[in-house]
């Protein structure tokens, strides 16, 4: 964490999302909370673009325990370490899936996740994962969105988060909360824009041959 | 094997395109044959859409070996069945990958996969995976596509293939090609398509938020 020293400098600007932070050649580590349950592609899209800039960001799977961990889908992770021992974040990326059914009502993991998260650079989730932050309360007064599909429920969590119903993702200070888990892959990519610079979205979304959506407002799943 | 039979009953139309099979109520495995390597989302962007519709599609990851196979990316994933013991396949996919650069010229493997897919109602390929098959020479005499950022190298490979150097995916008989990474997902929802039913593809498109680019024909990445 030493070599960081980026936390408190990230400000949104006058729209309310983020500004590019002038991040130098810090290296930051993403450490992505997997569960029982979680979906595959909430946590595989944003692998997937933000490994392209792997000299500037490490992502780390964090597991229950180190091991395998099943998704939604049955397919079987292994996790390298253990998400208790885990050290001060840089970012943090909540996948969704239907485990989160179960996290939101765990008491242990979610005073654990606020506690761990609540002094992390970034904190960001995909699909049904601001379901489970907004259960910590890290959402509260921050602007918001989710998943269009279980919005009434994913919605139902926090007590004064400002869920906006049409948005790819929403960037609000440094919590950052995409729409179903497609969009978390145009969430990753703008975000590799904010940590690494101008372009670096691009750049990843070509070489992926993806059709980036780099407009968080414009939803074409929204009710 | 004993449910399926519908081995044959593959044609495709004037265009050279997949017609829909009917398919009744026959459950499809798709077999994914991984390797240390892969690409992250040639595999999880297909599992997660085939997934969508588990009553009638299995999904089963193969390894080299039953256990953790690491991808271009570090993760790693847990197999649980190994390549050389795998029975007769319905649907074969081969994901791309850095381990592709290694697999193009491992005899042993090439001749395993040759003759385990030969017979496999469908053979697939998502990004440079296009440059295994050919160089098992289940492609010759296939049009077929690949990645295009290593268009040059991935077309290196079978004897006879009309590589097709514009095209998202290519059908053509049952063997399917897509272009790199994220045309897996957009191949995999045609894929749906064909052996479900017509609207499976976009449903399966709707709950994971993917703008479905579902013609075949429309190359954003093509030089």
């Amino acid at each position: 964490m030493a070599t960081l020293g980026k936390k408190g400098s990230f400000t949104p600007d006058s729209a309310g999302y983020a500004v590019h932070m002038p991040a130098g050649s810090v290296r930051r580590r993403v450490d992505i909370v997997l569960f029982p349950g979680f979906e595959l592609l909430d946590v595989f899209g944003p692998v997937e673009v933000l490994s392209m800039e792997d000299e500037r960001v490490e992502v780390r799977l964090l597991g229950p325990v180190a091991g395998p961990v099943a998704s939604s889908q049955g397919a079987e992770i292994l996790a390298p370490s253990a998400w208790p021992d885990a050290e001060a974040p840089d970012i943090v990326l909540v996948p969704g899936g239907a485990g989160t059914r179960h996290l939101v009502h765990d008491r242990a993991f979610l005073a654990w996740l606020r506690d761990w998260a609540a002094g992390a650079e970034i904190v960001a989730s995909v699909c049904t994962g601001s379901a489970v932050l907004a259960a910590t309360g890290l959402l509260d007064s921050y602007r918001a969105t989710s998943n269009k599909l279980v919005y009434a429920w994913a919605t139902g969590f926090g007590t004064s988060v400002d869920w906006q119903p049409r948005a790819r993702w929403v960037v609000d200070g440094n919590r950052w909360t995409s729409s179903g888990v497609s969009a978390g892959t145009d969430m990753a990519l703008a975000l590799l824009d904010t940590i690494i610079g101008p372009g670096a979205g691009d750049r990843a979304a070509q070489q992926i041959e993806h059709e980036r959506n780099a407009d968080p407002h414009r939803d074409p799943f929204a009710a």
